[in-house]
Parts: structure tokens; sequence; C-alpha cells
């Protein structure tokens, strides 16, 4: 929960000249979000979602992320829909920082996840992998293989103090995966981060999924081995194979997953738990004293990648190939 | 900025039922307040704030502040009003806590204040103190004289950690204002907390007065007093005079300020100061690490003291008797 830069009420209404919103009724900073400052906005148009960015979003990677919102709404996804101001341009400043206006999105996104969420999750995420395939724009993902290593290098000296032994785990681990890591799968647009608070239901109904900010061209199998992680293990750390066949069968109605991606699931699914515990384990310990937004827990990701460790085909997700 | 309690979307439902405010649509945590959670919620009724008290707020004071937002809705002040639940209870309890909705208010803080702010809220706190006359519930000021002294004491041990010989400059103050401390001025239901984030406004226009968490029976004029503090000083700690005289000017064109009032402004100013230090002194002391909410400068009103303590009479703030 953060809000990292407030704004004031003048430059807001100056910053709001330049589009078609009309007057602003309220502004309140949103107690959701780590990366950057969201602000519910109500103007004379309707509700909306006002984004300073603040940290870790490279401003060059903006145009990417708001033309990708642009063009998987306007293939039918539910998601924040950028507002172009008068000049035509999303991507503008306020505060000294880059900003952008989005349109707001009704629904809930569930604490408790239950199977039917995963259901609808698997539908949804092969939806939004259909829709990317004509998007044009292209960004590496710097989270992966190669970003590991820096990551895993930058904590290396310290993460025996989160547990003993992590980091000689973590150095074989990644040897292990950054050996064996497929190069050949289905590339495309993927999320990157779908976890369960960036997926609102109203009901049992996706209503949207929100923050793209991390979204990138990669293999789109490693983005359904980040939702297993999310979606799929219950708080005491077990697999909840129901969930899995729920998501996997329920993407697989829409997109058909290819015999190669269905064979590296184990592999990339240990990937993704490698991925954000290291991204957690650098928080951890680089995390300002003051700081307004409390860390992950990184060792919630080591009994994942443990787990995926243990398994040596899809199959045993209750998955069938 | 804080939200303390993350309120899960199937406990909401079950709360909302209990209303009737239709279907939940959306429901984010507020950035804003530091003593409770507050959330905006929408619902197919309209916008509404769901709080969950935290802290400091003791239970046995919600009926009051509940009672009293309905009784000043009641008069026409624009401020947040309790909604009922289908048994006419506002107060009511998620995820552990007393928690209540109230109507949400548009409209936005002023960020800077500028001279026509002081006289809206002028106009405001005099509207504010009229419609509290009838009203019958009664609340001691537990952050008046007696109480400054129990902070004081809590903090004189480390107060110098904050700026040398702080211990004894507020030992002396407290004693001296507590021996001339008026006890016969006239009495009603003070907001106590009138700081420009809890005033909306709406072009120049008051379009809300909340946070309703500090209101009790006091001297009314202690609470021209606090806004006094809170707005007519300039970022610099100069006392800006314009600003006092077309606040109270405001003031008095609804209510009368009496002779005694007006001889009392510097010593309640004084006061009044004294009180935002030793909350602010305390919250720094006792800052837990890793805490949401950053603590306030407590020196930011050892300023203000010491410029009271220098004005001998209300004239000096440029106030016709």
């Amino acid at each position: 929960m953060a809000v990292y830069t407030d704004v004031p009420d003048d430059e807001l209404r100056t910053f709001l000249a330049d589009y078609a919103l009309g007057e602003v009724i309220s502004c309140k900073g949103i107690a959701e979000g780590v990366e950057n400052s969201n602000f519910l906005l109500r103007t004379e148009r309707g509700g909306y979602i006002l984004t300073l960015y603040e940290r870790r979003v490279a401003p060059a990677d903006l145009p990417f992320f708001l033309d990708l919102m642009d063009h998987l709404a306007g293939r039918g996804i539910v998601c924040p829909t950028p507002i172009h101001a008068k000049d035509g341009k999303a991507l503008r400043h306020l505060c000294g920082r880059p900003a952008a206006i989005v349109t707001f999105l009704d629904g809930m996104w569930p604490r408790r996840v239950q199977p039917f969420h995963c259901a609808a999750l698997g539908r949804a995420l092969a939806g939004l992998h259909q829709a990317g395939l004509d998007f044009r724009g292209r960004r590496v993902n710097a989270l992966s293989v190669a970003g590991w290593r820096l990551l895993y290098e930058s904590c290396r000296a310290r993460a025996d103090e989160v547990r003993s032994g992590l980091a000689d785990e973590l150095g074989r681990e990644l040897d292990d995966i950054t050996q064996r890591w497929p190069v050949d799968l289905s590339q495309g647009v993927i999320h990157a981060d779908l976890f369960p608070d960036n997926v609102f239901f109203r009901g049992d109904r996706i209503s949207g999924l929100i923050d793209f900010y991390f979204a990138c061209t990669d293999a789109l199998a490693y983005d359904i081995a980040i939702c297993m992680n999310a979606w799929c293990f219950e708080e005491d750390g077990s697999f909840n194979v129901t969930k899995a066949r729920l998501m996997l069968a329920n993407y697989r109605a829409v997109r058909a997953l290819e015999a190669a991606e269905y064979a590296a699931l184990p592999l990339l699914a240990r990937g993704a738990a490698l991925r954000f515990l290291l991204t957690r384990l650098y928080d951890l310990l680089n995390h300002p004293a003051g700081a307004l937004v409390r860390p992950k827990d990184p060792l919630e990701y080591l009994a994942k990648l443990r787990f995926h460790r243990g398994v040596a085909r899809a199959s045993e997700y209750g998955l069938e190939p």
C-alpha cells in the first residue's frame, strides 16, 4: 500500500485542463499497489485511476504499457484503458513524474481464492494471450533468467540472513534452471504478474485485469506458470490440484496448450518461483527503514520452488497431456 | 496514509447484506487518515466511506461520534452521514473491529491554503458550532490540559532527543498554561482537529467537513485557536494576518465572538500549539519501526507555540475586538 506523491489540488486542476473530463469532483490516494502512486479520481465524466509512475517502472517502457492497454481494450479485454488528453497523448506529467489516467474498473480482487476463481482466470489468461498476438510492441522481460542472475548476485552475500543455506540453494537452482530454460516456446505478450490482487471479480465473473507494468514479450506458458504459483497453492503451502486443473482446462478451452508448453510447465513453474523469490528477497534485504510498504515473504516462494523441483512431469500436477 | 486491516471480499459481502445498499461494486483502501482503516466503497446505491476503527478511538466514544454526525447532518452541515443498517444501527463490526459506513463527500482538501479558504472556513466553523448547540451528547476532551500533562510526562525523558532543551521549555509552558487556562468560556461541541485535510472544497466553496473522531465538548473558542494554528501560518513559519482576519471576520458573521473568547485567543492558541506539539512528539518518540505512517514534525508546533507566547493581546493578530 503506498502513495509516494501527494498531488496538490491546484496542480491537479491544471493537469486535468488538458483532458476533456470535466471538473474534478474528488481525488483520493489508494492504498494498493507498491510501485506507483495511484489515485481514485472522480470527475464530472466518471471514475478513473490517476497513476504517477514512481519507481522500477522505467519511463522508456511507459509507451509500451499504455499502448498495450489501448490494444487489449480494443480487443475486448476489460483492462484499464488509457485516457488520451486533448492533444491525443496518454502519457503526461504531473508533480514532476510521468503520469497517466486510465478508466476505473469495477470489482474486487479475491482475498480467498476458490476453484471457480481459477477457472475464470484460466479463460481470461488465454483470452489475454490471444488478444495480444497482433500487438506490435515488444519489451524484453527484464526479470527473466539474466535478470535473476543479477538479483541473485546482489543478494547472495546476505541471503543466509533470511534462511541458513539459502544462498547455496538458490545458486544451484539458478545454475540448473539457466542451463535448461526453454527458448523455443511460443512467444507473445504476457502479463507476468497476474496475481489475485490484479484480477477483479464481480460475483463469479472476472470484471477486469489490471496492473500491466510487468507485461513483456516472453513465452506464453511462463505466464501460466506464474499463475499456477500465485493461484493454486493454499496458505499452508499445499498445491491444490483441483484449482490447477480448472485453471488449465479453462485456459485450453480458449487457447490450445502446445505439447512443448505442457512438457515445460514444471521447469517454468520452478523459474517463476525463483523469480518471485529473488525479487522478494531483494526487497526484503533492501527494505528502507520507515518504508510505507511491508516486504512480502520470500520464503513462501522457496516452498513453491522446492515443490516444483520434485515434479518430473506436468501430469504430476494432475493435468492431462 | 494507512490501511491497517485488509477486508476480504467475502466478509465485506456478508457485512453489506445487513444494509440496504445493494451489491458491492468496488472497495479500495484509501491512503488518507492515520487513525483508522478507510475504504472507498461503491455499491449499486452510490459511493460511501467504510471505516474500521483501529486505534486511539475508544470504542465507547464511537456512539458519540456517530450520533454527532447524524445530528449535524440533520442541521444541514455537510459532513459524513452514518448509514444505518436494516436493524437501525450505524455502529457494527467487520474483521473483528468496530465499523461504520458513512456517506462519501465530494471535494478535495486544499494543499496550499489561500485567504479565500480561510474565509470559507470561518463561516463553516461557526456554522458547526451553532449546529452543535442542541446536541445532547457530551464527551470530555481527553486532549486538554490534563491530557497534555500525561503526554508530557511520558515524553519528558526523551524530549531533548528531538531538540536540546525541549523538555524544560515544554515543562515551563505547560505549568504556565495550566495555571491560566480559562474554564468559563462558552462550551459546546468542537471539532478539535479541523486541519485543511479535514475540509473539502469544490472551487471556492466548502463541500464537506470530515473526521469527527476528536470531536468533544469544550470551549468553542479553542476550536478557533486550533484552526488559527492549522490555517493561518505559512510554511516558513510566519503568521498570515490576512488569513486570520478573514477567518475570524467570517466566523463572527455567523456567530458573535464574546469578549472573553476574544481576550483568551492568545492563550488558547498557545494551548492548541502545545497540544499538537505534544501528540506529535509522542508519536515521533513512539513511532514503531516499519510503521505505515510517517510521523509529523513536532517542531513546526514549537515555532507556533513561541509565536503565541509573544502575543499579549488578540489585537496583535490583526483582529479587532
